[in-house]
Order: structure tokens, then sequence, then C-alpha cells
């Protein structure tokens, strides 16, 4: 008789997103009058910049002739890309990763889930607190997370590491031992940045205990103070116990196109043998590569063209968080994250619970944000705002926040 | 300390298309003025038709205007995709599919792949021998394979289910309980398939059993014959037992695109819980959905202009696969295959092994296929070619064969 994976039947509802598009289709029908903006989403929504739609197009004619046309590609990516990753993503920063460490995919989020695949299920998890929700989520699913307690809001074989102002978003080192360790900076929800001397006290920690780090660097590109590193490889000794994962959804506006990539150190190596070979592995036997349009898509990030329009596109998110961040500060809230970072984390006033904050927001001045409690239990008194809002909507917000009691 | 995923170090490293290409890449190098022709891939070789390049580009167009751009869309696939499948592949040929029961995906192989997460880890697997080898290998690295035993080629928990010229390439319900039967017809490797009478039995075996059918059915477009079902929904009872893989990539050319759909009726049910959802978890969880422009091709397959297109693709592989095999008939093989499928299966002339046979054709005529012994134990003896060459080497070709001694 066939059975589930009875994991599955363990995870947590995620009601955050859902909750949030009901209250606000439920207020907007009853307040047909009011203007709601909404800069809760994480999503870009600036188009494609011109480079990529160009290059895209050329790519798709050479599909549709017989002399140009191309099969199955290579499931690690086709090289034209992968070098180009090697070129301006890592040597240019003084990182030397070789093409073969690099594996292209169809998202950070798929990469992020799937590599728990070459780890034994005992192997303990940390995470911090809060947290994007697949990481843990996708642990859960395979086993590792064991029970989840009503009372404290967590799973019982996950370790937590509570990021919070207290702390300055810094995680400690866990005290009990973990194995694999998910961090993500700048990070998602908080907006906030390890500095060089932060994440070398990491890699330390993992080189001593025998522990990975999974680094997900998905917002590099927003980074704009120079002693944050853009890749965990930056740091010394890195190599030899972080895999990373960078994306185009947030550097390229890619979040439609689907394209990411994953570098696996040969240096890293578990009970002697190269993970680079078994990420192999598993890649060539569960996946098929990334269609080839779309890697000439991701291909022409890098170009001279490509490179100028995607910066003024970063630079345009960039500026409404700092309008965010200004606005708020201005109106009195303490304000995290955002200067790295397309996310503003705020603390709610007067210790008001995250829900109750995005109620007062919604139903005063029809602002949308995102509780932060929805990230995790430390998320608790916090709440999140993105920077992907137009520039008129930005400012309006403000304008109001500003007014409101 | 981290400890890596044992059951990765089973897996038998595949030495099938490797050891086919060295010596391929030998014969050239002693040979230059030898003219090879290869018969032995499984990737289209048409480009993608009109209707479908120029969907891409409004699509790709779309993506970079502001008012039409697209950010991430929904993991399960776009309504627009969704209704035109439901609509053509299914409602056309009578069978009621709803579309929140179609999962498009970046490929069946994948799909084969991770359909295996929401299922125990002890369920007892089944395949044909010989098989498509994803779904052997992903299988093995989830660890339900058990023990590979040198002696038989096989994995002594995997069940195996011989298909040979004796059974008619119709696979014998399994004497001991099986959970997850893969059946993949029209059939890689074999070309054969499984008229409705025959797989109906599976579904009563299935439902006795309380097993579940994982039923691949990529190669469905190249069925001629009036009695060979396209989809197993077509067969009764199916939707209560079956989940379904179809994909773009030999129906359409997109193999280098990577499109796909999986179907997961509400009707499957384990242990009083629907699949449907547990599969949606997963995707949601685990997967972004597939490239805005990639579904929009997948869409121009069914428009007028792209059905007729691609009609044409096909016709034109099946009329090599029967060139193919009227050819290796009048040369005095026995042929399997070939009819409903792009994959022509003969027997090698005198009991030869598999591998003596691709060195003789290799050697003697210069000719390239595939070992049967390469896809399972029981292959041996075999050996397959694909009708996915050009007319005119497909024709040389069997010239060539009729030849050799």
């Amino acid at each position: 008789m066939v059975k589930i994976n009875k994991n599955y039947l363990k995870l947590q509802d995620s009601y955050l997103f859902s909750t949030v598009a009901k209250k606000v289709s439920e207020f907007s029908e009853k307040n047909p009058d009011k203007k709601v903006i909404k800069l809760g989403i994480g999503d870009v929504t600036l188009p494609i910049v011109p480079a990529v739609v160009e290059s895209m197009k050329k790519a798709t004619d050479e599909m549709g002739r017989k002399e140009s046309f191309k099969g199955y590609g290579p499931e690690q990516g086709y090289d034209f890309l992968r070098e180009k990753i090697v070129e301006y993503d890592y040597k240019r920063r003084g990182v030397n990763i070789e093409k073969d460490e690099i594996f292209v995919s169809d998202g950070a989020k798929c990469d992020t889930g799937n590599i728990q695949e070459l780890f034994d299920e005992n192997n303990v998890i940390a995470i911090t607190d809060p947290v994007y929700p697949v990481y843990l989520d996708t642990n859960v699913m395979a086993g590792r997370a064991g029970e989840y307690e009503e009372r404290t809001g967590k799973f019982n074989k996950i370790v937590y590491m509570s990021v919070n102002a207290e702390n300055n978003f810094e995680p400690e080192l866990p005290k009990e031992q973990v194995d694999l360790i998910y961090l993500c900076f700048p990070n998602n929800p908080t907006g906030t940045v390890l500095k060089k001397a932060e994440l070398k006290k990491w890699i330390d920690y993992a080189k001593d205990n025998k522990a990975i780090i999974l680094f997900d660097s998905a917002y590099e590109r927003f980074i704009v103070e120079d002693d944050v590193p853009h890749s965990i490889y930056e740091v010394e000794g890195a190599k030899e116990v972080a895999i990373e994962f960078r994306s185009f959804s947030k550097t390229a506006g890619f979040t439609g196109l689907r394209c990411a990539y994953t570098v696996v150190p040969k240096e890293l190596q578990v009970e002697g043998i190269q993970l680079n070979k078994l990420w192999n592995r598993r890649q060539t036997t569960k996946f098929n590569g990334v269609s080839y349009v779309t890697q000439r898509a991701a291909e022409a990030v890098y170009s001279e063209e490509g490179q100028k329009q995607v910066k003024e596109n970063i630079e345009y998110y960039q500026e409404n968080a700092k309008i965010i961040r200004d606005g708020l500060v201005n109106a009195g809230y303490t304000v995290y994250g955002g200067i790295n970072s397309p996310y503003i984390w705020l603390k709610t006033p007067n210790n008001m619970k995250s829900w109750d904050f995005f109620d007062k927001l919604l139903n005063d001045v029809n602002i949308v944000g995102t509780p932060g409690s929805g990230f995790g239990p430390s998320g608790e008194g916090y709440f999140r705002l993105t920077a992907f809002g137009s520039r008129e909507n930005t400012i309006e917000a403000m304008e109001r926040i500003k007014k409101m009691n």
C-alpha cells in the first residue's frame, strides 16, 4: 500500500500573504473610494531592460532556424553565461571561481530547497528568525524539522537564531552543534547586512564545527556600502565551507523569466567527497537546464548596455528605499535595512503587535505592508515595507504616514 | 558534523552516452575521411515552428514594457496555458481534466524525479527493464533502491519488470507488492505501446493493491494507431490511481525551451489525502513557475497555425521512423517500435551483445546508435535507433545497413 511522506502534514500553512490579500480586498470592498498603496510585495515592477529584450528576441530567432536551433543544453548552463558570471560577479571582485563551479538554474528558491538532497536527513539545520520561509518549509518536507510546537511557534529540531534590534540583526553563533546554516544577506525580510568581519566569524565557526553555510545573496546588487561583501567568497576561507545562491530575479528583474545560479566550490568537501560532484549528479539527473533563450537574456545583463540599464533600475528602487527610510525616520519611527536592500524593516510604535500595525496602516492611511511576525516569532513587533512600488506611490505613502497619528 | 546523503554513493555512473561519444570521437580521429551518421540521440533537430517563435517575441516585448511586464507568475502555470491543455490535450479526447489538476513545469524529467518527494521512503518502486534511467536514479538518490548487485546489474529493493520480445514488450503485473509503478508509453527506449485493454489491467492492479501509476506520456504525439491511448485517463478509473507526465519537448521541439506539465487528478487520494494538494504545496514551496515567455510559447503550440506546423515536424520524424523500420526489415532485422514512436528497437543479429553490435555498426558502416543494455539488463541483445536525424542521413544510413554483412 502506497504511503505518503508524512512530513508534509507537519507543514504549517502560511497564511501570511493570503491573509494580507484577504484583508486588503475586504477593505477595498468597504471603501471603494480609497486609493490603497501596496508596499508589501517582494516582486519587481520595472520591465526587463532593452538590452535583454533584444538579446531574447535574437535568441528566439536562432531557435527558429535549423542551422542555429538548440535542443537539450548542458544541465549546468551554457559556457557563454557561466563565463560571464565568473568574470563579472567574481573575478571583478577579486574572487576566483571556476566555470564548472557555477550551476545555472531556474531559481534560487528551487536551489535553496533542492540543495538539501545532498545531505543526510539527520543533519541539524540553523535558520535565522525571522526568515525567508522556503528554508524552513523545505526542511520540514524533508523530515529534518521535528515537530511543530504551538506554544513557541517553532519546530523542535530546528535551531532558530533570532535577529533583532538588540543584536543589531547579527545572528549569534549557535551554542548547540548545527550542520547546515542558512544565511541570507542582504537579508530578507529585515534588509540588514553582515559585514566582512561578522561573516568571517561564521566561516570560522563552520570550519571548527564541520558545518556548511548555505549563503543566499539574491539581493547583492542592492549593496551600496563598501565594506559589505557581495559574495561570501570575498571572505577568506569561505570556499571550504559555503555554497552561494545568486539570482537574476532582483538584480535584473527576472522574477518572471526564471534564471539563477548556485556556486559549489571544489574545495568544499564532506567526508572526503566534493559537493560539486554531488550537485552535478543531482542537477544532471533531476534537472534539464535553463531555456537557451533565458540564458541569452541573462548573458545580456552583463553587456555594457545591459549593465547600464540594470543599474538604472536598481537605482530607482534604491531611491524608493531611501524615500521610505527617510520618511519613516522623519515620522519618528525606528527603522532598519533599506540602505543595502530593497526592504525596510521598522519597529512598530509602542510595541504594537505586527498585525495590529498592519490593520492600523491599512485603515488609517490605506497602505499595505507585511507583518514581521509572518516571517517568524522574532519578527513580532516589526513590519516590512518594500521599495518595489512606483516613485509616485512611494512618496505619497510617506506623506500619508507622516500625517498618521 | 555535516553528513552527506549516502544514497548518492550508490548511484551507478552511467557511462552509456559518454562511452558512445568517446568511441565515436576515437573512430572519427582514426578515420577523418568517413562520414559518421548519428542516429543515437533522443533530441529533436527541427527548429521551433514559426507560430511559437512569433508568440515568444511578442511575449518578450510585453516583458519589456511597464504596462504589460509580468513578475512572479502562478507556480502552477498561467491559466491561459492550463486552459489550452485542458481543452486540446484532454477534452478533445473525451477526458475531463480540470485546470487546477494541471501543473506546468520546466520538464518531465524534473517532475518524474520530484514527484517521489510526496511519498514515504519505504514505498516499493517498480520500473520496466529496460527503462529511462531517471526513474531509477532518482529513487536511488532518495534511498528507495537498496543495494546494487553487480551480478544481476540491479538494485535489490527495486522491482524490475522485464519488457522484451517474449512478452511483446508488455510488462507483466508484479507478483510482489509494489507501491509506485513507473510506466512510460510510447516507451523510451523500446518505442512500443500499451493498448487500452493492457493499460486497464494496470489500473485494476493499482486499485486492488493501493498502488500509484506514474505515467510518462512524453511521446504521445507520435501515436498514429487509433486504439493506443494518448493519455492514461482515456482508460476508465485511471484518475483514481495515476499521475500523468507530459512534455512539449518531443511534441513541439521544446527540448531547449523547457516546458512540460504534470496532471494530478483530485480523485487521487492516499490515506484520505489528495495528492493534488500535496503536489501543489511541493510546487509552491520549491518551484517558482515557468518563464512567462516560455508559457506563451507553449500556448502557441495550440493555435491553429501552431498545430499545423508542429504536425508537419512530427510527420517528418514519423517518416524517418518508417524509413528506418522498413529499411531494417528489408535488411532482415527483427524490429520493434517506430510506429507510434520516434524510437526503433531492433534485435541484434545472431544474439550479438548490444555493445558488439554498436562497434560493428560504427566500424563497418559508420552509423551511431545506442546499445540496449545501456538502458537495463533486459536491454542486452537489443539496439536503439532514433528518427530525429535528417531525412538525407536517415535514407543513407539504411542504404549502408542494407549493404552490411
